[in-house]
């Protein structure tokens, strides 16, 4: 999914364009607020341009447009619903009924406005890093059949070859040594542990740690056969023990999984926690480790035979390669 | 996360309160509404006794309280903000100014309550069993060996009993007949078409529709054999076409999956947008269409020999029977 939080940009563009135009800011964005800005709606002149993006899971959006003749993103999210605020939700609202089947029935809900605010958040001027940051790029399910692999797939790898070599540095402890939290170093079946940068450490909710092997020569789930399987018993053996250990978190508490595709092409295994909705646990990128290690006993050539299932970027060139070959 | 989707229920007790009370439905849960039912405010009766479990990153609150002295669950939850009610949101709100920081303004923005609306669900009589699905819950990895399903998952389903009589209603057209969008009537390789309860169809960005076998007797995953391939592909193929025909919406953009455990036992596959991140559409839970058919051209007893993952909430009794049975 799109990095579609509403944070603040670190580009330097940014800042540039910024001072370039403040007092245009001032002129323009601001034109209309003053003493009685609070009851005024700037957003009447906003001229949408286009949706970059939004969440109906989420209920946000983010739209680039025009704000006096200034480039402008404007967001909204619509608020979470408060416990303290349901007694005059449900008092002093309008019920339109929609569907009803036995016990059920759902309606649409028709609320004051002061309790149900949108919280809305100006960019503005926004510059051309903004925009693209804000815009959502689609995704599409490919096929890859196992001559799919060979044809399109492994040849734009190769051709690519993309650079591991901060996972060697983790590796080689030349970085991020002080954050390994398990190591088993055993050139063939090792491997370390460590978190995943999108986890701060700070609350087991949303526990997210990865285990990179030693072995430099599987470069996804495509190289597995039956021969890998001592390696991949080990790690999640270890790993669980590890996290038992360090966390207190038994496995039952674990969704540990590969992703195909990969973000990169040295085999490593996710531990999140079970519950916590990681980015990538979905079920059309996700293949769980017991059930890999399971496909492998049933079958030693499962991933070098079998049709896989995957969503790529828009922008991926990969994507670009199977709509070439006719493949989407 | 705990499972906060406002979808139906496989259990017995609910069906049991239904019969015993379906006049009392009638004329208490049912009170106030008639002719004029669609301008009417049911719910301005609604006595909150706690709130279940809520969402602020997905807008919803799951509420257990009375409604004119019957148990009652209200789910509420924030639509998605469409791009079409955009310009009349811009022109027709107020904004008060929360924040300013360089070229970053944050307000509150309190729009007209018809661009606005909040979906709600009433589930009146609501059982015990009600309460308690909604109740946020920690949850447990399983793993289900061939044998556990036999001795401990399928005894429990047969001894609950789970009605599915809310399925039988939409497949004898006796509710939510408007709501089919496709129909195979085939009585071994139909099925019915329908948008899920928690998709609003305002919006494709998080489109949800299930597709329901006509055939009565597979209750989930486990009884799938090679047998029923026919009845897969049709379901695939055909709902697939239906919904290119009917939302413009290719297969690439589909995720298309069967749950384990299922919500109740009787066939039914989730088709949801990719990229939205439908609850349940994580690999701990769901198993892609596709792969299901894969593993059974492979090994037509896949699914009655493989050992399978699940998550189970604290308080569902089948976690109990693992737990009694050591296998957790």
């Amino acid at each position: 999914m799109a990095d579609v939080s509403a944070k603040r940009q670190r580009d330097p563009e940014a800042t540039k364009e910024l001072s370039h135009q403040t007092k245009t800011v001032k002129t323009d964005c601001e034109n209309g607020r003053g003493e009685s800005e609070n009851e005024t709606n700037l957003l009447s002149g906003f001229q949408t341009t286009i949706v970059l993006s939004d969440s109906a899971r989420e209920k946000n959006i983010f739209v680039h447009g025009k704000l006096a003749d200034q480039n402008a993103v404007v967001i909204l999210e619509k608020t979470p619903i408060r416990e303290d605020a349901l007694a005059d939700i449900f008092t002093a609202s309008t019920l339109k009924l929609e569907m009803r089947n036995d016990i059920y029935s759902t309606y649409r809900l028709q609320a004051p406005p002061h309790l149900n605010e949108i919280k809305a958040t100006l960019v503005c001027p926004a510059t051309e890093k903004h925009v693209n940051k804000y815009q959502r790029q689609e995704s599409f399910l490919v096929e890859e059949t196992a001559e799919d692999y060979q044809s399109i797939t492994l040849p734009y790898i190769q051709k690519q070859s993309f650079s591991v070599q901060w996972v060697y540095n983790i590796l080689d402890k030349k970085a991020e040594s002080e954050r390994i939290m398990f190591e088993d170093p055993d050139p063939e079946l090792g491997f370390v542990l460590l978190p995943d940068f999108k986890w701060d450490q700070k609350q087991l909710d949303d526990l997210y740690l990865i285990a990179i092997t030693h072995q430099k020569n599987v470069k996804s789930l495509r190289d597995l056969t039956s021969e890998h399987l001592p390696l991949l018993q080990n790690i999640f053996q270890k790993a669980k023990e590890a996290i038992v250990k360090h966390y207190s978190l038994p496995a039952s508490k674990l969704r540990v999984y590969l992703h195909y595709q990969p973000s990169y092409f040295h085999l490593h295994v996710h531990f999140t926690k079970l519950g916590y909705e990681a980015p990538g646990c979905g079920v059309e990128r996700a293949h769980l480790l017991a059930d890999v290690i399971q496909n492998l006993q049933a079958d030693p050539n499962h991933y070098k035979t079998r049709t896989l299932y995957f969503p790529l970027r828009a922008d991926d060139g990969l994507l670009t390669r199977f709509k070439e070959a006719g493949r989407l």
